[in-house]
């Protein structure tokens, strides 16, 4: 059966695409795009690195826009990212029976409530995964064995999160260092290949 | 790296122990045992179809008659139940770094809060891994696919469940009848071998 990881490049995404693939899903990677910047490059080229296919899907670019505009108004991402996430479960859960992300216990943003995966699964007839079970310090111990991680200053071209494309949106509205104020400039891990492929 | 997988033999905790194979753990699964009657029996019968080490860890009988207790006051078999896990969770992470059980997103039942877990993370300096990322959905199609299940009417002879032991004391207590009506016979989905190996 194939299975859908939404997928940014990062450990998290990574390891969810390799627990699938154990248990013989056919995974495809999949980050969305909102024809603003072509953010989803980076990401392209992790999943290349680790060997899964990799899928670009176009969302509306409304979406990104009211996403930037709520932050905007709150100050602060975590809703217009969390309503960017769940626009893209709801746009990949059209093509897939199975949807996945990177999300774990411990992430705060993006995440579902219960009452909304249980919307998500009921409305589109998916089966939703996370790495909820797990917790940051499993998560970087399973995938500092399995994967050749990359650890940089984030920027317009070394990173696929949803924020890149609001920062460009935010730069055009704006101007820099609002972007800059609401996503600080920070250390990202990004999977650039195979440690221990198992 | 070590870890252990509370066992009962069914397969939402076998599935935990496969996963966490998958990743190069050395997996060892733990049924707790008060000393009040064999129930780990079956759990061990379903480790060993697997291939799996199993344990068997001797509990003090007081946590046992104390979830009894709390079982015969509310009329209900959750607190009690999830009072056990608690207790065996604390148990066994004295013995193992990375602790783990079958528990899935829609179980209400033995399930740890948010809080209950970081506690139980920062008190015994484990990491404490779950099933929370998958719904029942998930985990009823990978297991159909991995296992051997077997369905039969639960008795005190093929379950391996918390509640085994704690029907045992309260039939003591109140009577067959007392214990019937608390824990209702029902069908449960024991795993007695491979079906496909992974």
């Amino acid at each position: 059966m194939k299975a859908c990881v939404l997928y940014s490049g990062g450990k998290d995404s990574s390891l969810m695409a390799v627990i699938l693939q154990k248990f013989s899903y056919e995974v495809e990677l999949v980050t969305l795009n909102f024809g603003v910047f072509d953010s989803f490059k980076p990401a392209a080229e992790s999943a290349k690195s680790l060997g899964f296919k990799h899928n670009v899907f176009m969302a509306d670019i409304k979406i990104a826009e009211k996403a930037t505009n709520i932050i905007l108004d709150d100050g602060f991402p975590n809703n217009g990212i969390n309503y960017i996430h769940k626009e893209a479960l709801n746009l990949v859960s059209d093509h897939y029976d199975v949807v996945a992300d990177g999300t774990r216990r411990d992430d705060r943003v993006p995440k579902l409530e219960e009452n909304e995966i249980t919307s998500l699964e009921g409305r589109k007839s998916v089966e939703y995964l996370t790495l909820r079970g797990f917790g940051h310090k499993t998560i970087n111990n399973l995938s500092e064995n399995l994967f050749d991680v990359k650890k940089e200053q984030t920027s317009m071209k070394n990173n696929s999160d949803y924020e890149i494309e609001v920062r460009y949106l935010m730069n055009e509205i704006e101007g820099e260092n609002k972007a800059l104020e609401i996503f600080p400039s920070h250390i990202q891990s990004r999977v650039v290949g195979w440690k221990n492929k198992i």
